[in-house]
């Protein structure tokens, strides 16, 4: 008989992990079991469903368990939480989610791909109704439902990471007034205060009621539902608000299962994807990764990270033997007329580490400045003193600037230092770029320190 | 006394030359010679002033001589033509372009920079009116006036390189008619014959008539002015003509000093840009380089290169110790609404070069396929069998793709293979890509041969 192998999780990691496997060896027998009601969607695509760029959330989905099965001969379970790993008699111990019915689910091999859980920030008022954070379909359809609802105007974001930032430039986009809070000095801790900056007047370019460094203290709200939000001594009154101070891995199934944690609090994993468990391997959010520029354990919070560790695990399930060297933490975001690309670590997280770093920050032209739409562009280069090593880039500039950032995140690979990349032969047009790219004017300023 | 310098030639190479050259060393006399009217100015931009995108010329001009001196503290004398290098007085002999006037010109050190010249077809009736090459701004404007006359309405472009294809878009943008005729059976031999099918294929959407693997045989004029073209046995009728059958470096100076070039007929130089005549530098087109992958000699023809030798000539005369390596030959062109990027070799390229080489092409979506205006990018590889080694790089998809040629760019530099490429943690976001990158894509299915 074939290996019975269970994914638990069906997103990016678990999703790419269960079809590379039956992909590369059609012989073996998976199935995916999620907890919610939906497997294999976007993520990442929330932020432009509420803000009615896609019409429908079915468009976010690539499977539903039929097509799943039909084009890939992979069987999912929606509604079906597993509890608890039994090694010894190789179950699961699951949960019927709508009928409360205890299960036991027979493996071979198991893949968790718990994915991440947001934070709860330490205010009163979270019980309200009409407050919830965004880190699944179901709460996007949610969100989406009080945006359009007649009377709701107002909303509040607390927490301006990734999740915060998007649904406040998607919310703001349906004419939403939003009120953005963080207790942070600055939005977006991804990126350094100087990059943050930038962001912060594109919000408010915008309408975006931005309040940082003063920490939300309570929600109000006299019926069981959210009022308003309190505010050092102001109150500012709202129709709903949404919950974003962060996520944490989801190693619940682990902890209960005694998997043991990396000191990144995610599942502790091989460079295989294997956990402490036999036979037991763990990808995406949930698994600890490598920084591949600090060389130290992380929580990655990022899909395109998660489906790279899935496709190793899957390739691992087939037989392979694949390997997941770590991440950069590469990403981009659009907020507003903005593209915001960060790759490697920041100035902070670099001295953090322990680096003796240093950067600049340069504002070039995007393309030809006698071209007409000619825009500025942003960048920001971490380096390594001394050796002149790139540890990290920062990237601001208009949609046609975003996927620039993947220049530094091949010289990061590669280590390049300075004097490579300010040598590189980058490509010019005048309706694309300049003469000498911006990532070169930034290289020669830092070169100068 | 100071040194003086002498820099034949005032665009990419020269002015880059001069002005670093002065910076860094601001004791230094920097005199600059140029034979047409016109210095410093961006001769990429001259397809978009051409279709009227760029409004005036003056545009195109970064400095005059006037402003030359008074910014920066070079002299600039245009329209005076370097004849000779006579070592043994160190002089030059010079002649003014409008009174014929002989002049001599004294230097300690000098650089040439002379650029290139468009070849010549052999083709009848080149000596016509209104048959012109484009490569300088008088060129420029001379066909923005053509375009713009009233009654021309048919213009034919003979050779479809860098120039005839950027013409060709912008003249038809213009709303003429234009014959696009070339003696190769695909357009733009800078990429392989599968990546010029989409740029054919972007050129007759746009309403360009392509006339591919027939040789021009003649122009046609009865009155001393250009009315046609005769391809095989056909004949069109045209208004006036443009012609780019390609470019070779312009060596007269230096042939005339009896300065040597090299293997690629350019002028032969070390790594800081010296020739063999003492004090004598050269950069920019004139000037041999390396190509980055094959190792082999090159005529390069852009002027990203031109201005990255410039430089490092610059330097050199300012007393650093700097050194240019070579050149990947990368470009980026917009073809209507196309962007085509290349860097690298080319398949054809990479086996005349003696690799082993195999390429793909993969087409893929540029943004998440749900996100409004997803489109499809093109992403060629071309890698060494065996090694896996990147060799080359080509793409095409819409204008927010252009830049991405970039990250093969880091890569190729780096010398990364394949396998590299495939994991690099690339930006992803919605708008602005997919969970998988293109390159990734590309990068797999590659590595499945």
């Amino acid at each position: 008989m074939a290996d019975r192998i269970v994914i638990v999780g069906g997103n990016a990691a678990g999703m790419t992990a269960a079809s590379r496997a039956k992909r590369l060896d059609p012989g073996l027998d998976v199935t995916v079991v999620e907890a919610s009601r939906f497997i294999s969607y976007s993520i990442c695509g929330l932020p432009y469903y509420v803000a009615g760029l896609i019409p429908r959330h079915e468009d976010l989905i690539s499977f539903d368990p039929p097509r799943l099965q039909q084009e890939r001969g992979i069987r999912a379970k929606t509604g079906l939480r597993v509890e608890e790993v039994v090694p010894s008699r190789r179950v699961l111990n699951c949960v019927e989610m709508e009928t409360g019915d205890r299960v036991e689910l027979p493996f071979d091999r198991l893949v968790i791909c718990t994915g991440y859980l947001p934070k709860r920030p330490g205010i009163r008022g979270l019980e309200l109704a009409n407050v919830l954070t965004v880190s699944r379909l179901e709460h996007g359809i949610k969100v989406r439902e009080l945006a359009r609802a007649s009377g709701n105007r107002r909303v509040a974001v607390v927490g301006a990471g990734y999740v915060g930032l998007m649904m406040a430039h998607g919310l703001a986009g349906l004419g939403l007034q939003v009120f953005l809070f963080d207790r942070h000095p600055h939005v977006f801790r991804q990126v350094d205060a100087d990059v943050a900056e930038l962001v912060e007047q594109e919000l408010r370019r915008h309408g975006v009621h931005l309040f940082l460094g003063s920490p939300v203290r309570r929600l109000l709200g006299d019926n069981g539902v959210v009022e308003g939000v309190e505010v050092g001594r102001e109150s500012y009154p709202v129709d709903f608000a949404l919950i974003d101070v962060g996520i944490r891995p989801n190693v619940e199934l682990a902890e209960r299962s005694r998997i043991p944690l990396g000191l990144s609090g995610a599942v502790q994993v091989d460079e295989r994807g294997q956990t402490a468990m036999g036979g037991v391997y763990a990808a995406g959010n949930c698994a600890e990764t490598i920084h591949l520029v600090s060389g130290k354990p992380l929580f990655s919070t990022l899909g395109t990270t998660a489906a790279k560790q899935g496709r190793v695990v899957g390739e691992n399930l087939a037989g392979w033997r694949s390997t997941f060297s770590g991440t950069l933490e590469t990403s981009v975001e659009k907020v507003f007329d903005l593209a915001v690309g960060r790759t490697g670590l920041t100035l902070r997280q670099a001295i953090q580490s322990g680096f003796q770093a240093d950067a600049v920050l340069v504002k070039a032209r995007d393309r030809a400045g006698y071209f007409p739409g000619s825009d500025s562009v942003s960048v920001k280069l971490v380096f390594e003193k001394g050796t002149g090593r790139l540890l990290g880039g920062q990237m601001v500039g208009d949609d046609t600037t975003a996927k620039r950032i993947d220049t530094l995140v091949a010289a990061l690979t590669a280590r390049l230092g300075l004097d490579d990349l300010a040598k590189l032969d980058l490509a010019y047009a005048p309706p694309y770029g300049t003469l000498w790219d911006p990532i070169q004017i930034a290289a020669n300023v830092a070169l100068r320190r």
